[in-house]
């Protein structure tokens, strides 16, 4: 293998890293949403109320709402997170210490369909249930898919998620404190956000190593589809209050 | 090891495997968020406008907005994990094609890390790299740590999700169809939107292996904090905008 195709696997390696950044995938979480909820909300209202105050209302109300619940939501999952992997880590280490006959027919078990004779299981088994530690953390990842999470994400993930939904959730609204109508806010706003998702959807798709352009479309026909949908629900049950 | 700590085992393995149910997880996505930012937006709104029509079509519009986002976004998430392990998947096959013995390092250094010698190294990576379709399975899982995702997984995941916000988020706001003020709608709808809340805390805990009570708790106090701040700062946000 050449210098060049080493350098492109280490790339990959870095690359993969990245895809799981917990950071990104929390500012992702947050401006996804952000983005398109405050907006879509701001675009249903426009067709059915006649003051932007109301439309700036209830979008301030949303975010304020959103940001809470999608931000406390982010720190009870990741402090869950903690607790299930810490009670599973428990567990793990009781089994270990009073069923280790039980756990080293479950590693062999697993060495078993990847093809591994019952020599070479019993070899690693053996190995393995030398060092009690390393053999639970051995269990955790391969019997269970569990990763010993990070102790700060709960905190982190909650700020980030909440701030990122802020920051999202203000820019399509903006749009409506420098216009005197709903119709032009919509207008106004729909040009900020379907450059905002656009932009977003093709960053997020090339650091998540999707394609961007087709990252950017589907992004974009998000907030669009999500915004049009609430515009013509909204008017149509403001149309329906009117005649009853 | 007795017949009854047997089946304690068992069973804690049967949970292990609920505890990562899709379909559970997808319901509690999208209930979490129905239950919560509806209600709270339409908190928002009560404090700050005189007509449950306009309570109601903000609430609507939201609806709406959240489910096809969260729909549409639990969508092509699910698509994404799939194209990812799919390229993922090529790639590996294509490593171990190409470059073996980098593969065969690999292999060696994941159970290095474990405690495994040399020679019991050695034999793993002979006998894996002797079946390259159980070679790439195990490098998908062990290395890069993906398991195979459903391939329906996408779809269903978009329906459950939005769904369940849907089904969440009108709770809440049927209160404002009975009730002639967005005072009362509020009463009303926050009494509901209590109980609610502190079911499905108390159900989404129990599924989850969590404290009940604890959950409940942590899941009516998002809920009630998150429609308090929308609250709040509607009513800031009206009265300053009243003055100016």
């Amino acid at each position: 293998m050449g210098r060049k195709r080493f350098k492109d696997f280490k790339m990959t390696h870095i690359e993969k890293h990245l895809k799981s950044s917990d950071f990104i995938t929390d500012i992702v979480i947050g401006m996804s949403d952000g983005l398109t909820v405050p907006f879509a909300l701001a675009a249903g209202l426009s067709g059915a109320v006649s003051s932007n105050n109301i439309v700036i209302t209830a979008g301030i109300a949303e975010i304020v709402a959103g940001c809470i619940a999608m931000g406390l939501g982010g720190y009870l999952a990741g402090k869950t997170e903690l607790e299930h992997y810490q009670s599973e880590l428990k567990r793990e280490f009781a089994e270990v210490e009073n069923i280790p006959e039980k756990e080293i027919e479950e590693v062999k078990e697993i060495f078993a369909e990847y093809g591994i004779d019952e020599d070479g299981q019993t070899l690693l088994a053996v190995q393995l249930s030398k060092n009690k530690s390393k053999w639970v953390d051995f269990m955790m990842k391969f019997e269970l898919g569990l990763e010993q999470p990070n102790p700060n994400r709960a905190r982190n993930s909650a700020l980030t998620i909440g701030l990122s939904y802020f920051v999202g959730g203000l820019l399509p609204l903006m749009a409506y404190f420098f216009t005197s109508t709903p119709h032009n806010g919509l207008l106004v706003s729909s040009i900020i956000t379907t450059i905002c998702l656009f932009f977003f959807g093709y960053f997020k798709s090339k650091i998540t190593g999707q394609s961007p352009f087709k990252g950017a479309l589907k992004v974009t026909s998000i907030g669009l589809i999500a915004a049009a949908a609430a515009y013509f629900v909204a008017i149509g049950f403001n149309f329906l209050s009117r005649i009853y």
